[in-house]
């Protein structure tokens, strides 16, 4: 039995707590939340201590493992503490907006066999993984091309985009990550392309882009594609096919119900897409959870490392710089 | 080189000529029509005579076979015409709406040895044929279950129905045909329902229906149903499901394009369906005429028969009996 | 809060007694069944009592409400303990198999104005909830026809199947009951054909047939249309078509990913279905007892009555008596 | 009545030929290729003359029109010396491999007023044409990325490759025309990456690649991507998709059916796509031929222009450059 704190009770600190409550192999020890009213309410539900105070709950004896769903700037110094004392993490992306500090956490981390595991949720959706072992199992041959098509359904709000570390660092990175570990090799080049289409005013004052493609090569020369876009009025778009010499495997959107409608204007209509990622992921956290407490049990390694989360982060960075400069990044 | 005349310049007979027309082993010699004018301007544009007296048409001697697309009640007498001159003869369906009429002629035609071919031509679309031939190669195991779906766009003008023979002899007999051919055996039983939902008052007035249901079972057990209206406001609606015991095969409908539109209400959404049956047929069309100057051509038996066009009818006629009595009929 | 009793520890059971016990407005007390072992596996793990005395189950002051999971034969007799008691009852179907026994109880719980809802699970999936929302919103106008595909992934063992009851009072009766709830109006009139094409010997030894087709109409000329298989390779194939004067609804298979396949061979192509009921109807299941125990705490009728249970009964036994005879049942 | 003589009696003249024969308003008058045989086998069958030399044909009188259908490196001559008579030309693309000819061609052919329309069929097949028409009906809104998935069904043979003058100026350049045509504005940016993974040898001997990604920019912001590759074992693939701010439009491949197979290992699995382009845009050269021809006799401006041409030729050195350098090329 794993004892667990959750740290935040934010809407992904929900979430995590319920899967952390759900698992047979994990004990919900505490949730803690500066905003003790947070706290409370989601420790309650949950038969959890409440705290306000992160650290306190890392340094808890009953207290085996913790989840971060703090702000990111947050991120490393709770990861650090309890990587110090032993315990493991489970942390949301990114390590922190900045590259190089969150390359010295990651050193850290591995100079004191730490083990971190980074919450690249897609990883584990349903889908994403049967692609994954499909791959792996040779269906289609050779990998030749990764083509990500991620949409958010509506603009976030100023005040999100305004910490949000820009469209690269924030959105894009989740496709960064699927890239790299669905081409099964490392990127060594990199171009990217940023426009303001929605909010051309907002998206120039925090030197940010609502729509961009990112186009990426590896040495053995497999291609990626992605396509981001802040705003799909028809829902939050999430598809990947991945094409190879003997084959292609494609992953569809998911909807709230399978039917379809036919009238005097349309037939095979389908309805909008599940509104976001919480609705969109949500099987994503439980299987990510389950993932994470599995290993911790089984002694196993933990299957996302915080190398992944450095990696992606450096893959943002250059698209950002890509977008600067109006040049290729070779990585 | 098959000398061919056409009779009937009406919309099939149109579609007739031009494949005649178009095919290379044939040759239009004559387009005939009691309507002058009509005759005349088919034959002008594909560069045949034009006549008004149709048998006059059966009996030139350039002439070796015939396609009937007159009216349902002038097909036995020129059928037969041309059968007793050894000629060969392409009939649109039924033979006629009388069973007794329809078997008399199907057993004078066989002592004749007469070479007729009913226009059957769904037999012969790409997609039929093509179901026909993956059953044949055993690609799902025996048949078990053939569930046809197949709607009108929109209810004919009274002056249709009236001249009809009522929904059974008229529209069902396709499916009915169908049914028989994947099936691959006679059924032996048969139940229909029929409903007056569209236009109840012209219904009632010519003791017809609207919206039908057929059930018809083999003797070794393989089942079929059928649906049917007289009106989809979405189109033409032709579906056919094959199921086996080792799979199942389904046809879609055809639409003018393969786009997918996505909007704030809907995803994934297609067209409305190819308005009608000379649309949907139109490849249908074409290779029924080259089967029929093909089979000519090679001295092949006639790839479907009278026979064909009287079971079809004694299907017919069995489900205008079964909604009649609101019994099964034994067949 | 609702204090629940599940008698039945068996895969049914299990469903329930989880769904009870995650549901925030129940009590799972006490799970009853005489197999101690696997009362107490069940109550354990859930933290209820565990009985081997359904009928103490019943009894007990602190349950307000039970869900039947147990035997068939054992329906009428604890939901009728139950209902003496004024207490609410949520019962797997059928009521019994035998019709005059199910009506008496019908009855007798109507004269007591007892609370009893019987699990017509499927009307509960989202799927299934919509179509029926959508028609009440009428989207697609007038209901006209209704066609349903439901066919199993294999064919049960014959221990099953010499207790079931036969394929219409076994497995068409789900389909029945979805066809009267989408019609919106009573059938009339049945006609229905069985085969033994799967397992002949077998179904011959208990009566029974493994394939059947089910052909019904209203009074206002509404059709259905139900084919059923005990085995499709391809799994647990449940899909419906209900078409309306002003358009049509579609609900497709449910399956584990949304991956399509491509290779020299195939296109498009996705995995086999979702095996089997437990796995297909999880939500459903969930969703239905989240509405009884919501009925009962808000004081509103339960969504599904004993009559649906007796309706859909009666359309089986028509079902079997037109298969008997070979003729259409007037109902 | 628009005289045409088609030059080049290849597999491209061939469908050429038989769709002027065919236009009711045009007449073939010859058909010209250095093989007599050739020639006469075409000439032969429909009707015209059989000439060796393109040159007398463009000079005859009865003809006022050439559709150019030889090799590359021959296009200029014989379109210039038609342009320089008044006669209309529909010209295979590319104008020619080099940019500056072509360039200086379509200075020429702009200083004469000379009626030239280049042969981007794929503008003209049913599903582009209707995208291109619900985009300026404003169905998706503003236009924000466009994705063009463009892939061959197999490696085309040493010697085709050899001449073909790279991947980018022989296949991406129809897609470069698609996604200027779909963008509705000139690029100002382009990137290019390519690679060599299906015979490296061979795309390493002629400095070429075998699978290609490209991706571009607008001034206002459009973004659009393609992705190439020389084999894909399922067929020619040839998908768009068309992001805007209200909407998507998806284009779907053409297969030769709309089976849809169910076994024990796939659902709903379709064909193998349409083999490669000569059957793929059957319907475009058609109505690409009938457009020429119809603004020849109505009088109006070619559909598709010598800039056109150019432009699309512009873009592809644009990337046969950033491919060489690693750099995005400014347009």
């Amino acid at each position: 039995m794993v004892g667990i704190a959750v740290l935040g009770a934010g809407r992904i600190g929900k979430i995590h707590a319920a899967n952390v409550a759900a698992n047979p192999n994990a004990r919900l020890i505490a949730v803690a939340d500066p905003y003790a009213s947070a706290a409370q309410a989601l420790a309650g539900a949950l038969g959890a201590d409440a705290m306000t105070d992160c650290e306190a709950a890392i340094d808890r004896d009953d207290v085996d493992a913790i989840v971060i769903g703090t702000p990111t700037n947050t991120h490393i110094q709770l990861m650090m503490r309890a990587v110090r004392q032993g315990k493991a993490v489970l942390c949301e992306k990114p390590i922190d907006l900045d590259l190089l500090k969150s390359q010295a956490a990651a050193e850290e981390i591995e100079s004191l066999k730490g083990r971190v595991m980074l919450a690249f949720n897609r990883r584990f959706e349903t889908t994403f993984a049967e692609m994954r072992a499909a791959i792996d199992a040779g269906d289609i041959g050779e990998v030749r091309q990764v083509i990500i098509s991620s949409r958010d359904p509506g603009l976030a709000p100023e005040d999100y985009i305004k910490h949000s570390g820009g469209i690269f660092r924030d959105m894009t990175i989740h496709d960064l990550d699927i890239g790299r570990w669905l081409l099964g090799e490392e990127p060594v080049q990199l171009t990217a392309i940023g426009s303001r289409l929605i909010d051309p005013a907002m998206m120039e004052k925090y030197d940010d882009y609502d729509t961009a493609m990112v186009q990426m090569q590896t040495a053995s020369g497999k291609q990626c594609h992605i396509n981001n876009c802040r705003q799909a009025v028809y829902g939050y778009d999430q598809r990947i096919e991945v094409f190879g010499s003997k084959g292609m495997l494609q992953m569809d959107n998911l909807r709230p119900t399978t039917i379809r409608r036919w009238s005097a204007e349309v037939t095979d209509a389908r309805e909008p897409l599940l509104n976001f990622f919480l609705e969109r992921y949500q099987q994503a956290y439980k299987s990510e959870l389950d993932a994470f407490v599995g290993a911790l049990v089984d002694g196993k390694p933990l299957p996302v490392t915080p190398n992944d989360g450095l990696q992606a982060l450096r893959l943002a960075e250059a698209a950002v710089e890509s977008v600067r400069t109006g040049r290729a990044v070779a990585l």
